[in-house]
């Protein structure tokens, strides 16, 4: 007998009523995040307030995997816009007392927050959600499946470097098959004309990737020339077993980005990580903390897109600096 | 050597210092508890601000049982009505370092919250530290005894669906002995004129039931007919073993509500259940999810009645709509 | 290629970046965050508003301790004057996928919050962090190190009852070697002028004691004798062993502060407690909960000794009672 009074309105800025994934975003929807994101990041650098979008809005931060990043990223981004949030745990919520995700996400609407944010180990699930929920969904990472606002803070990193994105090359390094930052930076950079190629070991690239239109590399010393920005994926330590997969040594002999690899790249090119880093794993201790690497930057960036999320969701007007590009 | 300075004022509205259960609370202070929770139902639904009462004010949510709804119910509360909220559990605290209840409270006092909300496995709990505190405690679930909130929003929905409560009948079904819900629901409907019944296996109906003046069925099909509202208890499956009471699947055979139960029923029953529903147990999904059920209603009703208890507990001035009724 | 656009302002009225430790604080620096404590407990007595002075300020609490007090005193006193807090514990943080201290509070600063306020086993990383980081640290409890908010809510309490410290004998019961506590406490009273003994088991008091000037005894009822202050340091019961140190039961009998204990004291001792107290250890109930015992006053004390420290490091004005001795 429950009925919505006041339905939730789609018609926002980014004429979307959830954040799910990159592969259905265009690139006005892109441009129109990136744009807000730098927007806030002006009025942070000269200390002027941010609007108070969130004033009087409740999020719930509802969360099946742990976090430090994105979790409290989202939390800062709330709070920033003048919000309150609810954190909510798997071992918090009742799906521990066998509750389906569904039943919970119900009750949790039930309760009118006005945005809800979820993190959960099963692709798909925020669809789901998003399907029965009144209320916008971001997508905080779901299995390996997307990783949305990830995507977004890489593009502003991208952006704020190297300007226009049409014709960059953009090299992807690691684990493929698992990673759902992977799939969202791919499909958001080749929206905004960036040319995606991947570097791994070969169990660990899926078949797709051609389909894709990405240019799949099994050696990095080739895959990274004339690339102009680098993603380096954390390594999953537990998926590096010598059975099917190279060890982590072996790993970091073939596919870890060490100085003599920087050697072989673009003078300018970008390091870009999506943390936490495994040094002296993926990346050489010396790299993340060297001149190309942007890995602060992306963090620091990671809170305004998501800042431009909230706002331009729950019907924040448009902004975008005059002077930009 | 600590004195209070400000001792906090009990001269409020509802003329009680804390909230305990339902047992002591008297028909006038009830019906102040739901206007309010309806006049806030009021601004919700017309998009209007809530009134700023915990502005400043700090809440303090100490529960030593996992629980979504009511946690987060009381948080969104405490925040709809601009207040800070402070969440301590178990493991946080420093009873897990052998620090007794009382200890642990009193320490919370002195840091000067303006109210404090608990959940604890003890019945009593709550009556203990409100005897010890200056503070209002809400008691949010103590053990097998009461959990005032609940009644409070099963009242509302039942208001909300059937007016007037006097002489309407409601049916409560499953494990009576063991259930806080049944308890407060029982005592606040009876205060309001309802007639109680209780439906469940013998084992699970404690004796003191027809002292209370419940009528006692131990057949469901018999029991629902003429009934105006039924409350299902969720059932605790850990207690169901062949041993002493029924398993689940002879529960759900016996005392479950299906669609065939509710061809039996009235046809304007409400079936009402405190969440989580165990789907298929106490309660078949096509009635969970079908035109009688309110469960959904229930949980944002929680809210309201939450945000009236800590209006009302604070100081806040009684609140109802003139429309009302 | 991260830089920072606005550095932290160091100079702020205490000219300090962060709070690590007491050692290093001077007489001035001290009596103005009592003087600010002081003035906020009287604007709490007289209900009057506390200033906004973390509006708009974001506190990351980053705990790898458990703790009830300390961490929801922080959590109160940001709120109290306006902030945000966002906590993070060592399961929520990604030091569990085996990142390093450094490399997640780095991740934090990269958000840009306000104020990082650190309780971790290792002594000294508050200062490890503090060197690379750009925002105020505030430690609270590095190891066996330092606990500087302990030492000023003593100090408080301290100042509270006793007004003048200098000249004030003050006397450390317990495991001194292992005692954070003792040790913030005896630098910040010592810098204040008083006179600091200890007394406990010989393999619990370190060597370097005599060198810092603080008289040992192992006596109780002799180091009792003449004594203003009492300081009972809690008994972490898994140190207390047969083998090296005395057991519970012996440790209670030769070092536990009973009544008997009180009788030998100056009429007017106070009886301090950093908590939560093994009751019939360390202290018996009696004195606990007696004429003497001040312990809630330091929790109190404890809320606005933070606020001042928050107030005081993001560049509040010096504040002080007029009337104030």
């Amino acid at each position: 007998m429950e009925t919505r009074t006041h339905a939730p309105d789609h018609r926002n800025a980014l004429q979307v009523k959830s954040i799910l994934g990159t592969e259905s975003l265009k690139k006005d929807q892109l441009e129109k995040i990136l744009d807000c994101a730098f927007y806030f990041r002006s009025l942070r650098d000269q200390g002027k307030p941010f609007p108070a979008t969130l004033a009087n809005k409740n999020t719930i931060l509802l969360f099946f995997e742990a976090s430090t990043r994105t979790r409290s990223s989202f939390a800062l981004a709330a709070k920033n816009l003048g919000g309150n949030t609810v954190a909510l745990t798997k071992e918090a919520s009742s799906t521990s007392k066998g509750e389906t995700l569904l039943d919970t996400a119900r009750t949790i609407e039930a309760m009118r927050p006005d945005i809800l944010v979820l993190r959960h180990p099963s692709a798909g699930s925020p669809h789901h959600l998003d399907k029965h929920l009144g209320i916008p969904v971001i997508n905080a990472g779901d299995g390996f499946h997307e990783h949305p606002t990830q995507a977004f803070l890489d593009l502003m990193t991208i952006r704020e470097f190297k300007g226009e994105m049409k014709g960059l090359k953009v090299l992807i390094v690691g684990d493929i098959a698992h990673s759902r930052v992977a799939r969202s930076d791919t499909y958001a950079l080749q929206t905004m004309g960036a040319e995606i190629s991947v570097c791994g070991p070969p169990t660990l690239i899926p078949p797709q990737m051609e389909r894709m239109k990405v240019k799949v590399f099994h050696d990095l010393e080739q895959a990274v020339q004339g690339q102009d920005v680098i993603i380096v994926l954390r390594v999953q330590l537990e998926r590096l077993n010598p059975a099917q997969n190279p060890s982590p040594g072996e790993y970091s002999r073939f596919y870890g980005i060490s100085a003599a690899i920087v050697e072989k790249c673009k003078k300018d090119v970008l390091i870009m990580h999506p943390g936490p880093v495994n040094r002296g794993v993926e990346l050489s201790p010396d790299v993340a903390d060297g001149p190309h690497s942007v890995i602060l930057n992306q963090v620091g960036n990671g809170v305004l897109v998501r800042m431009a999320v909230l706002h331009l969701l729950t019907g924040g007007e448009p902004l975008k600096l005059k002077e930009d590009r």
